[in-house]
């Protein structure tokens, strides 16, 4: 089959790799319809020293089960289903708790002999605890948004539940990129009265108003700092959900947060350190948030897409072949794409 | 009056200086009948470089209202009161959120013309706001119980309440110091199952099973981590308290933690950065507590000391005059003592 394989920073390559076989008796083999690239495979894509051994990318995808494994027992060829961006038994004590990223026997896809999923074909270990069944066609206009329970749509909503976000919350939503925008939608659902996005890409933060957004912030820094503050009677969002993963993406979402306040962060942390010394100590700030548990939701959330409320695959603007897989790290690098689907 | 300055480190100094008067409306004077030394204290006297205006120490305090402004409705003199380790209106917005500590028009003693603690005589600003009763007379056994409203006890509890322990849980205190022994009542008072205390000073560990801990580990660092973990099937506690402020003990409690647990703080940090990224991040890690907003919870708690549930007063194991507050600090300092008592 074939695979998107990435060498070097701005080296991603589709290549013919082994297809994917039944390893393990829980495994299901799944043959990718719909796939996309996301923010956080811009990391490597910017940074990864050259490698022999490339990685397989891609950890968000929907397709149609064509084998299982002897003890798969709720899934047969021909069911199209959605994968969470982390695979998991779904049994374990963490599972059961809802922490399916912290499962004994999970882990992520494209390493260790798993496949990505920016590819043709895929083997998902425990394909009982990790699979979801769609209950729509290979061919219904959903899927796109449907995609989206893999991660964005999930991580905004993590972003949104370890926040605490609640009917009638005031909300700043640091970052307007896909998983910023989920972040509004996630919010809006929960109920919340009063949601800022900062971010200053226009097109992006007009789809934001449309997913729910109250208030735009186009300034960074102290700057955007004084306008949240404004915007909040002087004190700040009791919630902040940070989407970037970069350190002054935090720094701005301390400035943004009220005393007493709550900051979940989603976005992948590209540091190390947090300054959070006596003066937010003083302040009683809560830093919460982490890899969201897609598995966990994404049965709460679909009906939500399945009944039209929200369109959250409208962050898809391009839409590429495998082949010109690419292109779309490229455009998603140089902001000309927001996110791209790939189909294979 | 006399009062207790700090001219630098291991300088202090009981003085006189002015007698406190009636400055505002909404003021009373108080005659403090019983003072302590904070752990927090210490910092400053390990520190604290020369100078010319010293610093008014002392935080915590209770006493007899000898005259209040013409705007306090709720006091008379006569009325045995403590006092918060924070002062405040107690009817601002963060104020009626229960933060306290956060109040558009509170403040810390001891400094900006506030009396501290350590002296004869108080003049407290907001007293209807900051003081609460106690139904007790002032020759009462349970005054030194009902000290540690004003700060310890509150500040164990406050890592509780934003830990969100509760009946059942599994909660690991780090910090044998007075705050980690109220920690430990607090935690008992909440129900929580198995409370591991981390210490290795013995008698106050000792003191620590007597207030309800289920498992002491002396050990520090990473042998301490896996005792820990040994105590809890390899995965650690979902709840830790950090009692210390230092930046080993933080560390230490994320060693201890369990994935998707959360470490309220309530040590007052002598670190300006926390090492909390990627891989704390995909373990869905809490960082949440912040200093304590003693005055939410002193009615609630107070009820516990008056039934003889609680005697949070034990970790006091040395009384002085008030003459003698500079050996208090020394005792305190070199670990003679756990938490010393002033009488003025």
């Amino acid at each position: 089959m074939r695979a998107t394989l990435l060498y070097a920073a701005d080296d991603v390559r589709v290549e013919d790799v082994a297809d994917p076989k039944i390893q393990n008796p829980t495994d299901a083999v799944v043959r990718i319809v719909l796939s996309c690239i996301c923010g956080s495979d811009l990391w490597p894509f910017k940074s990864l020293p050259h490698t022999d051994t490339p990685r397989h990318m891609g950890h968000e995808f929907l397709g149609v089960v064509e084998e299982t494994g002897s003890e798969v027992r709720g899934l047969v060829p021909g069911d199209l289903v959605v994968a969470p961006f982390m695979w998991a038994d779904n049994t374990c004590g963490y599972c059961r708790d809802g922490l399916q990223t912290s499962c004994v026997h999970g882990g992520q896809w494209g390493v260790n002999g798993v496949d990505g999923g920016q590819g043709e074909i895929a083997r998902v270990p425990y394909a009982d605890g990790t699979l979801v069944k769609l209950p729509v066609g290979e061919d219904s206009e959903l899927l796109p948004d449907l995609l989206t329970l893999s991660d964005i749509l999930c991580t905004g909503y993590h972003a949104t539940r370890t926040a605490g976000v609640e009917r009638g919350d005031s909300v700043t939503v640091v970052g307007d990129g896909a998983v910023g925008l989920a972040a509004v939608i996630a919010a809006r659902l929960r109920g919340a009265e009063q949601i800022i996005l900062m971010g200053r890409h226009t097109r992006r933060t007009d789809l934001g108003r449309d997913f729910g957004a109250t208030d735009v912030v186009a300034e960074r820094g102290e700057e955007g700092i004084a306008r949240v503050r404004d915007l909040t009677g002087g004190e700040g969002t009791r919630k902040v959900l940070e989407c970037v993963g970069l350190r002054d993406a935090l720094v701005q979402s301390f400035g943004v947060v009220r005393d007493g306040g709550t900051i979940s962060r989603v976005g992948a942390p590209q540091y190390s350190d947090v300054a959070f010394g006596f003066g937010d100590f003083m302040r009683n700030i809560t830093l919460t948030g982490g890899v969201a548990p897609a598995r966990a939701y994404i049965e709460e959330l679909m009906p939500h897409i399945l009944d039209g409320s929200i369109r959250p695959g409208r962050v898809f603007d391009r839409t590429l072949s495998l082949e010109d897989v690419a292109d779309g790290y490229r455009a998603m690098n140089d902001r000309e794409a927001l996110k791209v689907l790939i189909r294979p």
